[in-house]
């Protein structure tokens, strides 16, 4: 078996679950949201902004994926907001089984709006549908303005873009006009949020457009 | 097959290339240098100031690796100095054959110092062995502290850690001596050196450093 057959296999069987997965997740009443991005642009940041903003007007929970620890789900624990932290163990990206397998912790749970937040990494993740109902992906000023080009496939598949960290701009040689002209040059109907989640800057107008989904 | 086995071999068959690789950069005289970062760490930047600082001293050539575009060569390019662009097309890191190939362009220039600047991704290029000296994982302060933690893998097979951005430290809530004892704590011979690619500050010790090699 040549390593492309494979790929396709693997890749294949991931798509079957993953279509499981966004039947099991509608029929239960929920949107869910795959976030994507490098490591440390802020994806855990974002979610829990959104949930400070959103969690009395919607019910919440949280999927995390981490190569090792459980950090990030410590964080959203702390707001009382259902979490299961998957831990990959070398694996650079969520797949399909592993959010299914995640996901009968929550099963019981009662849930309007479900976050995956996947590894830290702006290639494989790209590739695997995990059964959510869009990809959202992250980048931040710091990490310059050249992303969407050398990462296109990620930009291309997902249905929203966050520019996180617009409060370092004055400090940056980054041009957010350049990262916008990009990702539009390689998905023209992605939707651009510009936030900080330090200043919280943009984090309502990311939040009122999740509530104008329900 | 099981996908173990076929991923067995993979690493196999890479780590028996990349032996031969770096016999061949060895005995043509190269220390050669794998560097690895998330995306927008500042990879090509650490790379365009330590040409600067060294390119009378030694002599430096590059081999780039990007999932998509020849953006980074063509800055190695503008400074002078031989560069080789390898595009992975949706691979997620370099292996050893992708760089015996790059190589080839290379093969009858006189070169000290071989600096491979690996895809923007903190994961899978711990795994693979391209030939080199050593690693070099390189983290930007905006990314946060956790990050050595979440990603142990690379700090563990790295020799140096280059913490780049220290320029933006007053804005961020990033703790400098947390990044390394976390990173100690993985790896406690790991070289560290404190850097800013905008202002300089730490560039002529990491330069130093790599002269202190010849």
């Amino acid at each position: 078996m040549s390593l492309i057959t494979v790929e396709r296999k693997i890749l294949e069987k991931n798509d079957e679950i993953a279509n499981i997965n966004r039947e099991k997740f509608r029929f239960n009443g929920m949107f869910t949201m795959n976030l994507v991005s490098s490591p440390g642009s802020g994806k855990t940041s974002l979610i829990e902004q959104t949930i400070n903003v959103l969690k009395h007007k919607m019910k919440i929970a949280v999927i995390e994926g981490d190569v090792q620890t459980n950090l990030d789900a410590q964080r959203i624990d702390a707001l009382g907001v259902p979490v299961v932290q998957i831990v990959t163990n070398g694996s650079c990206h969520l797949d399909a089984m592993l959010v299914r397998d995640a996901y009968q912790k929550l099963v019981n749970i009662d849930i309007n709006l479900l976050f995956i937040e996947n590894v830290g990494n702006l290639v494989c993740p790209a590739a695997y549908d995990l059964g959510e109902d869009m990809k959202v992906v992250i980048i931040s000023t710091t990490e310059g303005d050249d992303k969407p080009l050398k990462y296109p496939a990620i930009f291309h598949n997902s249905r929203v873009l966050l520019i996180n960290k617009i409060d370092l701009l004055p400090y940056l040689k980054c041009n957010i006009d350049t990262i916008i002209n990009n990702a539009h040059s390689i998905n023209p109907s992605l939707k651009i949020f510009e936030v900080s989640c330090s200043t919280r800057e943009g984090i309502d107008e990311w939040c009122n457009y999740l509530l104008s989904r329900f």
